[in-house]
């Protein structure tokens, strides 16, 4: 900005202060003051970056594109939100750290109304590939207190990179839900999480492409963890050692988030008594909820 | 962000900066500037005003029909960018201040290649409904010199706030090129501007809606002055007097280029001897073009 004139200046300030004030008749104050962020901001990025004509003009056509690509199965502006850490930022924004409360991370588009029940110790993977995975943990409050009756849903993608509902076909696998026992534990069977891409045939697969960034997630179990009085959480398990780890296509990784998950040589028998035909893993993730109100 | 605690701030602080790291292999300087930019200021606003879960979702809801509005006719998305004066900033960005140059506004979606030329003193209208209005003026660079020969096209919307191409019907009507005179010179016939609507049936029409605002343009006569060595002005004029000079849906509207459209009794003898029948109006743009090379 330091070489734009004074007289310059003025002329980009009086635009910005005449579009602030054409929403002064705004009756809904919330929308008011989300209108006159958007403005300042996009406008301080114009003025910021000297956005020319022709760059605008590619803007409008990626949006458009975006939209176009955009359809009941396929949501490009979130993935968009996502890319940009947008969707991220929202999680954080609105899942204030609180004590030692887990931290949340990204939702995603693969959750599902309606999963089974699997019951303490049960399987999620319903026929899904991949290596069985033996989860434990606990699910405490900020207090140390434990949990007991605390609902958790669980979902992941099979060792193909891909979630049940990707193939189209109305299975349901490497999905369910299961309830914390009196002492706030809970265990149960899922598979080893393995990497993959987000969609990346769109114009956000292009945006990666032309900045030299990379479609893929890092390996993670999503967990939805929900007890009344309680904040609800949504975050995922991540795999130490994954070398996405730090190059997360939607930057939900946490450090506080990434667990060992310790792989277990063929023939070693597991803490139930279930015959595993070859390797096998475990993790522990002890969960904190926050109280529902500060 | 005073409320926010410390903790809370690094954890926002830190994903900012690991989505500004994703960039860093991007092999395009100017794309990774631009990325850049967005990345800060789309943050900056989701914290600064604290953006809910259930707002994003509302904005990608917006996003969505902004993209489904859009098509080879309609281009919701130059609307939007329109009515929040991200257009009109980017021209002011593009066409700094020099001089006593005749400031740019926004060149709108009715500009049509191929206008007919109507020669000094000739008729735009070409049958579009309106009151006739003389306009002249000179074409003369930041140093006073007249320049001769510059091509202006202009081109309006009729007396029912129509341009010719939104009749569908392939009229030519409303628009015009013609050259300056060896003095710099130039003079024409056109109607006097009427105020009329952008498209407001669409997302962008329910935001301004929402938020209070009109979708009324100031009535205007659009320029497109083009001469070799000089920087090429996308203008309007605009009619003194008119009440929605202050409220332009589109923030075009700028002090110096409000023109005083003086209105003529019925019988009031014309310039050149038209009879015209009724009232007319005339008006005076002198223009000054900048240097293309600062």
């Amino acid at each position: 900005m330091s070489e734009v004139s004074a007289e310059q200046q003025a002329r980009e300030d009086a635009i910005v202060n005449t579009v602030l004030a054409s929403f002064d008749g705004c009756e809904n104050p919330r929308l008011l003051e989300l209108m006159r962020g958007v403005v300042t901001h996009l406008h301080s990025f114009l003025r910021d970056v000297r956005l020319t004509e022709e760059e605008w003009s590619a803007a409008v056509a990626f949006l458009t594109a975006v939209g176009h690509m955009t359809d009941d199965r396929r949501q490009e502006f979130i993935l968009l939100s996502d890319t940009l850490g947008a969707s991220m930022q929202t999680i954080a924004i609105n899942n204030e750290a609180r004590g030692d409360a887990t931290e949340a991370t990204v939702f995603g588009p693969f959750f599902v109304e309606g999963s089974p029940e699997i019951g303490s110790g049960g399987d999620i993977a319903l026929g899904a590939a991949g290596e069985p995975c033996w989860v434990v943990g606990t699910v405490r409050d900020t207090e140390g207190r434990p949990l007991a009756g605390a609902r958790l849903e669980v979902w992941e993608a099979d060792d193909d990179g891909f979630y049940d509902v990707q193939y189209g076909d109305e299975r349901t696998a490497a999905r369910g839900h299961l309830f914390t026992e009196a002492d706030g534990s809970y265990r149960f069977w899922a598979i080893t999480p393995t990497p993959y891409p987000i969609p990346h045939d769109g114009p956000v697969g292009q945006m990666l492409d032309a900045t030299g960034r990379s479609p893929m997630r890092a390996a993670h179990l999503h967990f939805l963890v929900k007890q009344a009085g309680y904040r609800t959480l949504v975050t995922h398990i991540f795999v130490r050692g994954d070398q996405l780890l730090s190059s997360d296509a939607v930057f939900g990784v946490k450090d506080s988030l990434v667990r060992d998950f310790d792989r277990q040589p063929a023939g070693t028998p597991t803490p139930d008594g279930r015959v595993v035909d070859g390797t096998w893993s475990t993790t522990t993730f002890d969960i904190v909820l926050a109280p529902e109100q500060p």
